[in-house]
């Protein structure tokens, strides 16, 4: 059975043989201006931001995390299957700062886009620079695609109501539908299990009944030459076809009868922490 | 504001609407022997059982319920974006159980399948009997799918060595790859969230580190008479079809780009506990 196993890895390498085995070169770096430290009362998520393709966003969400704004606010809901929000702290400044105009999707121009190659119920999906997508080539647009993980600014209905003082990351089925209704800012690399294990809320849309069930946010900062540093494997390199065909074509002794196809959001990009030198 | 969102519910009601105003013919009832009651250190589970699919295992779940195999049981792995998993007491016989022939698909002869109208990633998609289902025309089979909350069996590598002393349900994006490669046996209907929200395992596949990380399972119990009675949309009604409808093409005032379709597992069956009399 073990000699089994063997002939089999040497056979097909699975996804998790194809990510160790990919060149330095299938790697990018991301940059520290790109990362948030988050710290709460149960643990830190670290959060990689996307400013390709939500600039305003990102920059607001750096001032806010310049100004210490999210230092001693809160994670005030989760709602199972779905979401987990967190807010800074209210400003002392009366009135509420404008809201950014809606970033849902951008130009496809300059964009290399490598196909997922399966079907997708809500559009023509694949990935971007590290990132899920989705895209429509008559429109030329393309937009980051709600999978696990990802981070979006949280908005009131009018579409131009999101400051970044908000956010939420997916913890459930991928909430496709909210693509293009929503901007997202980034996605959560490090940490999210331990906050997906966080109670669910009780009210509504699971918001907690009291503010005594929130967890605090202790701080957040954006990364230093200090903090650990992450590397996502390049989307458009031939280690990444490899895994996102291993991923569909799952082709270890448990599986009978490999898929053939994959969902967009089964193909999580791989991300690994650099060890320091 | 008040005003617009009447009337916006009045021209396209949402899906809680259209469940809401179901009419009792859009109902089925579950019936009891197809209910486990399962009570843990944390809460309760109410599980819907899916003979039609997956006849043995059911039989053999029951046997191990009527046997309190389960009582005693414990939940021995959380894998954050995967399952949860729960285990039997090991029997008192030292042998354990011959492993039951795999039940992945099944004849979709007798069955009545409404289609999703979306594309699927894996499959042809869509509903039977209350089931999100997926099927090959060419094949004539069909079998359940694994989305949020659908309850499988655990098995070794070889495809006929689960005996349902092992369960899981899912917590996570839909891992639409294991569809027949598992068999699946029916879905949590209450009382997730509790259990969704429990410490993640740190071990390989989220295992438990030790005993003492497990949640005991108090007893597992098939509903009588006396228990709580539930029931689920008809997928083959014209209230599931609007439903369906709704959920593709969200209409209320915060959606501005509503997707026009959707996957399969974002279309979760209605199901309500229904009031004693």
């Amino acid at each position: 059975m073990i000699l089994l196993a063997l002939l089999l890895a040497v056979a097909a390498p699975g996804p998790a043989e194809i990510e160790a085995a990919a060149p330095p070169a299938a790697w990018r770096s991301i940059a520290p201006e790109n990362l948030l430290i988050m710290e709460t009362a149960v643990g830190s998520m670290v959060i990689e931001l996307a400013p390709d393709f939500a600039p305003a966003h990102v920059a607001a969400i750096r001032a806010l995390v310049a100004a210490g704004r999210f230092d001693g606010g809160a994670i005030t809901r989760v709602q199972d299957n779905y979401v987990i929000q967190w807010a800074a702290r209210p400003a002392a400044a009366a009135p509420k700062p404008a809201g950014l105009p809606a970033e849902y999707e951008r130009s496809a121009r300059g964009l290399a886009i490598t196909a997922l190659g399966s079907p997708d119920a809500y559009a023509e999906a694949g990935f971007s620079n590290g990132w899920p997508v989705a895209q429509d080539r008559a429109a030329k647009t393309a937009w980051l695609a709600h999978c696990y993980a990802m981070v979006g600014v949280g908005r009131d209905v009018p579409p131009d109501t999101g400051d970044g003082s908000e956010l939420y990351a997916v913890i459930g089925h991928a909430p496709r539908h909210l693509d293009r209704n929503i901007s997202l800012v980034g996605r959560v690399i490090e940490g999210l299990p331990e906050h997906t294990a966080l109670k669910r809320g009780t009210e509504a849309l699971g918001v907690y009944k009291t503010p005594a069930e929130y967890t605090a946010i202790v701080r957040i900062r954006i990364a230093d030459a200090t903090s650990p540093r992450f590397e996502v494997m390049d989307t458009a390199s031939a280690s990444f076809a490899a895994y996102k065909h291993a991923r569909a074509n799952r082709a270890d002794g448990f599986f009978i009868r490999p898929a053939g196809a994959v969902d967009l959001c089964n193909v999580r990009v791989p991300i690994r922490r650099v060890m320091a030198k």
